[in-house]
């Protein structure tokens, strides 16, 4: 038997997900088993040194330097709680796969710059820390293929929803929203996800303006809140909103600037809960207008992440799309929570196995590869 | 038998070194040759982009993001040049080992800061573009363990030079010095290593700014110059020279910072050539008082290095030590240029063979540990 911990450090700095995880088998053969799961969360300093490496002005290399250090301490801790959690010996752990912590993307870079991405926590402080094998660092091999680096966790989707009848369409809302869309008896070509655009990442900057709140607790300011439909209208006037697949978006697109902006314009015209009533349906929206083309009534559209937690938001998506059966992760089997998490320990299964864990369709890459750097214990 | 490219980009920016080397065996049953080198140079504007992130003030995650994915393709240019040059297949590489280039190193950090070292230029490019198994990042894993992550090729002269009757000391004299010190019929255990001081990149700096020269040829200028001796008691008094071993250094303590201000104060004094052989002769005696207390005359004093090439480095040290056998790392048969290159591939063969090449009397690290992380081609 193989246990594994997968974490990820999303852009929405909740913290660390932590998957303890039972995994057999490789490619669309692989099972995998729940063990445990921890959010280890960010204190207020962590979270500010890490806004502060987010941004081109605060940014340096000595703060990036010493941080990816420091998170790499904070991963190694989340992996000894989930184990703790779980009365599981650390010493049995056979490896821990780690996504790390996104800092910058640049799949389109200006000119003078080159398409690439940067992920920090490092390996070797988790490694030394566990014990363990480490996997990490996901997304570079596939942009060395000319791929967007993302989304990363379509292989783990087809691998572990694919269905024989019904296109299964994942709808994940983290602080950007992507889907994955398998069609029925899909071979991994026919897998096609993308970003949808902003997931949650409006809204709590909303609601940290507004209320200091981290995010809109069940939909519950949204459901309070009515839609201004002109706001609404130039939100989804965006051009990334109706961009051909591949393509990723982020914090850089949809982040704190672009927020602000929204604010300066509108804030003195529109009240803080119609605000955040407009800023979800926007997500609920762009959701809905990219996965359009990819549905019918026999379609399972399946929401996970963060954003399935927003009751407003789910109820948005799914009055959008009458006919079509709107689930959360947690219905199908899956903890939405843990399931970016379970899929880095898919992919560093398949990295350990010398086998690929991108999708070319998904990211744009010209051919499957074996995605990550492994860094051995012993 | 097995091929591999080692490739390092040092402090000094002279440009990519790559080794193309043929190895067997492993720990002290290593043997390599050396089958070709070639040093691959930086445009001036790769330069001016690398210097960007070397400094606080002048870096951001943006550009460091993208020059770890610009260098990638550079150090894969290296590579494939060097195997041109073999007139060598690159489909018959077994892997390539690459330092990466340094733009931070932490290891005593201020208080809110993290113990912590930064190399870029991205394996997965490297590898996509070799079309090999890629080894990098192999400071990370010793200060993990408490090391310095530095100096980094000790092991490699353990490997290499290692004698049953002479003390065998190398000093490395590239931007910075660094020596090893092995005893005749040494243990891993028995080595010592450490920075001595400035290798070149004072001199550097000086031929820069007075000459627009990159180096001091042959060491020219300080041989026409005199040395100042009140200038040189001042750079003796740097702190770093006396300190006790383990103890590393860098462009942080010993960069154009530090150069500026010797100039400020001495520039009206002092005649530049006196100022270069007075940097010189700096070097030197930082050298010599850092290698005596490990020295007999059953020493072999073996230099390498770009230092190796300045005649009149070479020589101040030597009348320091006149009863000692000073020789060049080509008069012992290695190539002094490709020595760190060459050094990589060895410790890229012992990560693939899972097996440790730190040396913790060197690095301060609390044991030998496997350095490095693994990118798979295939």
């Amino acid at each position: 038997m193989v246990f594994a911990v997968g974490l990820m450090s999303g852009t929405s700095l909740d913290g660390i997900d932590a998957a303890l995880v039972e995994i057999e088998g490789t490619g669309t053969k692989t099972k995998v088993k729940l063990v445990e799961f921890i959010t280890y969360p960010f204190t207020k300093k962590t979270i500010d040194k890490i806004k502060d490496v987010f941004s081109i002005k605060t940014s340096s290399v000595e703060k990036i330097c010493s941080l990816n250090f420091e998170l790499g301490y904070l991963f190694g801790n989340a992996v000894k709680e989930v184990c703790k959690k779980a009365d599981f010996s650390i010493k049995d752990l056979n490896f821990v796969a780690s996504h790390g912590q996104t800092i910058y993307h640049l799949p389109s870079p200006e000119k003078s710059q080159f398409a690439s991405t940067l992920q920090i926590g490092e390996s070797a402080i988790i490694c030394e820390m566990t014990k363990t094998t480490v996997i990490s660092d996901f997304r570079t091999r596939d942009m060395a293929l000319n791929g967007q680096g993302a989304p990363i966790v379509p292989y783990s989707e087809f691998v572990l929803y694919q269905d024989t009848n019904r296109i299964r369409l994942l709808q994940n809302i983290g602080g950007i929203g992507n889907i994955t869309i398998i069609p029925p008896n899909a071979k991994l070509e026919n897998v096609v996800a993308f970003d949808t655009g902003p997931g949650n990442m409006i809204i709590n900057a909303l609601c940290e303006k507004f209320y200091e709140q981290k995010y809109d607790k069940d939909g519950q300011h949204a459901a309070n809140g009515k839609v201004n439909e002109n706001l609404l209208k130039e939100m989804m006037d965006h051009p990334f909103i109706r961009k051909k697949y591949p393509k990723t978006t982020g914090r850089e697109e949809f982040g704190s600037e672009y927020t602000e902006t929204l604010l300066e314009k509108w804030q003195d015209k529109i009240e803080p809960k119609d605000f955040v009533a407009t800023a979800t349906m926007f997500t609920a929206k762009s959701i809905v207008e990219n996965a359009k083309p990819f549905i019918d009534d026999q379609t399972d559209f399946i929401i996970g992440g963060g954003g399935s937690y927003n009751k407003t938001l789910v109820r948005m998506i799914q009055k959008q799309i009458p006919n079509v059966l709107v689930k959360i992760q947690e219905e199908v089997g899956f903890s939405s929570e843990a399931k970016e998490a379970i899929a880095m320990v898919i992919l560093g299964n398949q990295t350990l196995h010398h086998l690929p864990s991108n999708v070319p369709n998904a990211t744009g890459a010209d051919k499957p590869a074996i995605l990550g750097k492994i860094t051995y214990y012993d």
